[in-house]
């Protein structure tokens, strides 16, 4: 099979160092543009890029000439899919462009996430989601994007709770990274030996786009879930991986050692496929009493399964966990990519 | 007035050391001696103190030959009061000796924190309570405790909740600083880059003592108040202030400015004594989406008061707020310091 | 005495703020204006600074109205000095118009430093450099000029031995503050676990400042120290205080107690004038084996003493040494501010 | 050809942990047995361990029965060769009853590092040194010693500079990682926004280590090179890697270009017998401003390689340059293994 070939948007940002990491040897795609801003077009990506990712540069591409993203004349290559890792506030226009050109796009930025027919996917939890691309016939080619980061590492576990003792309400306290930034996204200054209680608009996404991703289809529509949710979100001094205190009032009463072998069996169409990018043990349920820790745990299934520990049920009879998942490929580059190998294999590109 | 003579067991942890800072010139108590373990006994308080804490070393003490703190016998001058900085493994059995000898205790250590005849003391929350004192008779002098840190922050705002609204069930999120487990309690390699989701014993703690301090005083006894609690606490990589995620589920319905207006407003005992160590706002309200932080908020009213923020009545109706107070200040040495100073004033000493 | 008015340009950053700080209560200078960029011009110092420093805001100062730095005509009240927190990009023009305005600049910017006929001050180091003004005729005020933050802490220590021992060759490896970068100078996913092993023009700066400061005053000219000087600097996570092992090669053979003798009584002008920001102690030495530590040791003499340990006379010959200070009050705004004081003490305000 | 059996000592610290994950697929090398203290003796090492580096848990080795390494007659398997990871308080007498067993020992404890019949390896400066065994008769079996952490990383980027330019002096300053400590060796408080500046025996350590490993081996004995040596060493919160500014005063000039071939182009005897832990390129020179960067630069030639960065000849002559290299891998279990993997290569096992 020849592979399919690609082209990555905002490629030198930490999303983007993910593709190109992700991608350098990947079965099924192949990375035959880079593009960034207007500043770096024409040069190679080895000069424009400030590699800062803990992943060995991908010499492969270090003479690729980068191109300006935002003006999808400047590739000259034929793309069969583009991957977005466009900054939220120029996504929108440009992911545009390259759907009128009949390129589909699968992104990582927030715009258009909560349009009716786009789907929002975070594949072992809402697979079937892709199907509202039938229906999605406004632009020239198909748009899908992922989660923000908080919301994929969150509905990951809660997937198999809903499915099996459902959900009345969740309630969320995150501990994030601080590359959940962007790389210059937070000054030094700001967060060593401090926490900051709070991240712009974070709290809006895990609500809305939670509820969207643990939705049924139903006639051509995603019924978004009912349950309430309430998150705080706050910055940590930790690089990489978001930690999320999640608290779940099921619908019917639990005991912990259920909920713990509803977690640990949970297998889901990415693993039925064995797509490349799917995590063997989508989540990984964690018994000593202090895991899961995100140095030690960020990593777990190549950082695209959750692990998941201190699993209780309070007097309350909610369920109590603790969740750390990297918040760039579980969250971000990870998602993406396996979205886009799940779209392969059920024949949507 | 002559002041009372004070000694500090414990005296060269970091516990020991905030109060050898706060009573270095202290307009009621006077430290006559510092007591620690026998390996430092004999020597003198400069050469057996590693100072550490964000404070110059209090030159008055520095030629303070230290004594055996095991042994009451070894305390040559003549003392009203033992301020107890002890780590919990011992403290049980030296502060009895003490006790014994007619010598009041006010401790920081966590034995005898739940024993019906101990109060167990937050100033400006239940200054009450210490009428528990005169049906406690066992010892030859009275046992004064103060909650574990992460409770000393918490019950503070949770005060004029109650007061105002009711409680009916309270969730705590926690992320604890390092200086919380003592000057060696947490190896820097478990720390760097990282967040531990748990910490021993202390949600139960948290639980226990809440209601506790929260009760009312009937008939000689407390009645513990009967809000539901849940905690998950958790350590990170700050030097100094707990930062608390909390929400409250009132009983009645309220809005996000009154809460904010009571809180602002809320004054108790020690204020209206003018307490030296009380902090003329115990409740300090931040307007600004991205405060409290530890870092900026902690030594607000000498770190005596909780800092605020956040605010808000989720569609739930649970209040939740952001709490930030520094953990040996108003969560240890300082509420000690506090306690005995209302002690004093109100005829206990 | 009527007090000195004084305007503070690049009021929101952290130099700035530290003007702010240190100028809230001063004996000698009044602030009657706060200057920033274009953008926060017509606002209340409240709205646009970020208060960050680990100072209490200055309340004082809220309800000012900033003014566009670059345009003197912006200034509305009458001022006698100017205190320049401008970033260096833009400070050589802004300055420049207010000399010719007539009002003179005590400036922490780095162009001009270099220039022969601007005094680079560090008081305690070179206090008769001021003398240069009387043949600082090209502009319509006098411009002094204080030094990078890492030459102000490197040449404090270097006086006494200089003048008591001759200096052949220096040799300074430095680990500096995160804060030295600015507010947002440095992105926190940078620096976390990780060290920079460069600065920017740093070591060059080093070199050349140095060597000015600590050279004589002959014939109305700077003739620059003859020591050869080599820098290799690099970024640590440390918040504030920079870091400094300092190898010298003294003219004559020297022995460490007789080093410390004469670190420890070294004074200077500013000492004896009695300086409101003059540390008593401007050199202090440690004899632990552990210090100095950045964070225990850079508010020593409310942030303007250099403290200095690890003395060793080696083998080759060389004086060995640690010293810490801090970059943002002995490095830029409080050298600054000591420097305006013994300006007007001399005569020259 | 039938593996060596080796044991491992000190099996659940942290060279304890990279030796159990650097030999869990070793092609010449299989662990039959795990030997930690007595507390831990009789428990499997899954129980024991408190596994903390960033490699995955070998799971080969969890069901181990760890045995009491302070006593070989604990010790049930045939052994060809001993790795030891103890402490150096306990190392001298417990390796001395294996040497006496008659079982050869390979350590990076530092007792007996100075004694001349011991080698002192660090494979790709010393080979030759392994010679120094057949002098070694005074116990029943050969005893081998790796250098500490801080001069593996040095004396790599010297070797090929003493054997081209010749050296007169050196000065190194480090800054190095928490965990060169062992894990609980350095108090999280210590160190956050911090520095010390002092590590205990280490300057000394540097000093007599590095001329003996970079001496020369002339009729059964080392003549150490003639350099001399100063080293300040310090420690900053960083977790693994060591950061080291070197200053080489070369016996003849230079230039950095020839520095900087000389390095790149170095290969010794482990590269020759592709040696299965011996990294291709054994030092890397980088030419960014700046690089070598600790967290970015810390598994180059999985972490058994110095990368080498900010070379230049200064005015005095000296080459300056800054050195990164895994303090656990290039300094300690990976060197001993390097070296263990050497030694049977050439017939010393």
């Amino acid at each position: 099979m020849d592979k399919v070939k690609v082209a990555v948007l905002g490629s030198t940002g930490m999303a983007g160092q993910w593709f190109a990491s992700l991608l350098e040897n990947h079965p099924y795609f192949e990375v035959v543009a880079l593009g960034a801003s207007k500043r770096s077009a024409g040069k190679k990506y080895k000069e424009v890029v400030k590699w800062i990712i803990p992943k060995p540069f991908p010499e492969k591409f270090k003479d690729y000439v980068v191109f300006d993203a935002s003006n999808p004349d400047q590739l000259t290559e034929k793309v069969d899919l583009i991957f977005s890792a466009l900054p939220s506030e120029v996504a929108a226009d440009i992911e545009l462009k390259y759907l009128k050109k009949g390129i589909p796009v699968v992104s990582n930025a927030s715009p258009f996430r909560l349009e009716p027919d786009v789907p929002l996917m975070n594949p072992e939890v809402n697979s079937e989601h892709l199907e509202l691309l039938k229906y999605q016939t406004r632009w020239g080619a198909k748009l899908v994007k992922n989660p923000n980061c908080t919301t994929a590492v969150l509905t990951l576990p809660l997937k198999p709770i809903l499915d099996e003792f459902g959900i009345e309400e969740i309630s969320v306290v995150t501990m994030q990274a601080i590359s959940g930034a962007g790389f210059a996204g937070l000054p030094a200054y700001s967060i060593v030996d401090n926490i900051i209680p709070y991240i712009s608009k974070e709290e809006y996404k895990v609500k809305v786009e939670s509820v969207k991703i643990l939705g049924k289809l139903e006639n051509g529509k995603i019924k978004p879930s009912k349950f309430s949710i309430e998150a705080t979100t706050t910055r940590v001094p930790v690089l990489d991986s978001h930690t999320e205190v999640i608290y779940i009032k099921p619908k019917r009463s639990v005991d912990a050692n259920l909920v713990k072998d509803v977690l640990v069996e949970f297998r889901s169409r990415p693993q039925e496929l064995s797509l490349p990018t799917a995590p063997p043990s989508p989540i990984i349920v964690r018994e000593e009493e202090d895991r899961p820790q995100p140095r030690l745990d960020r990593y777990n299934g190549n950082g695209m399964s959750v692990t998941v520990g201190r699993i209780e049920v309070m007097e309350s009879g909610r369920i109590r966990m603790v969740a750390v998942g990297h918040n760039l490929l579980r969250g971000a580059s990870g998602v993406s990519l396996l979205t886009a190998e799940l779209m392969l294999k059920e024949g949507y590109i």
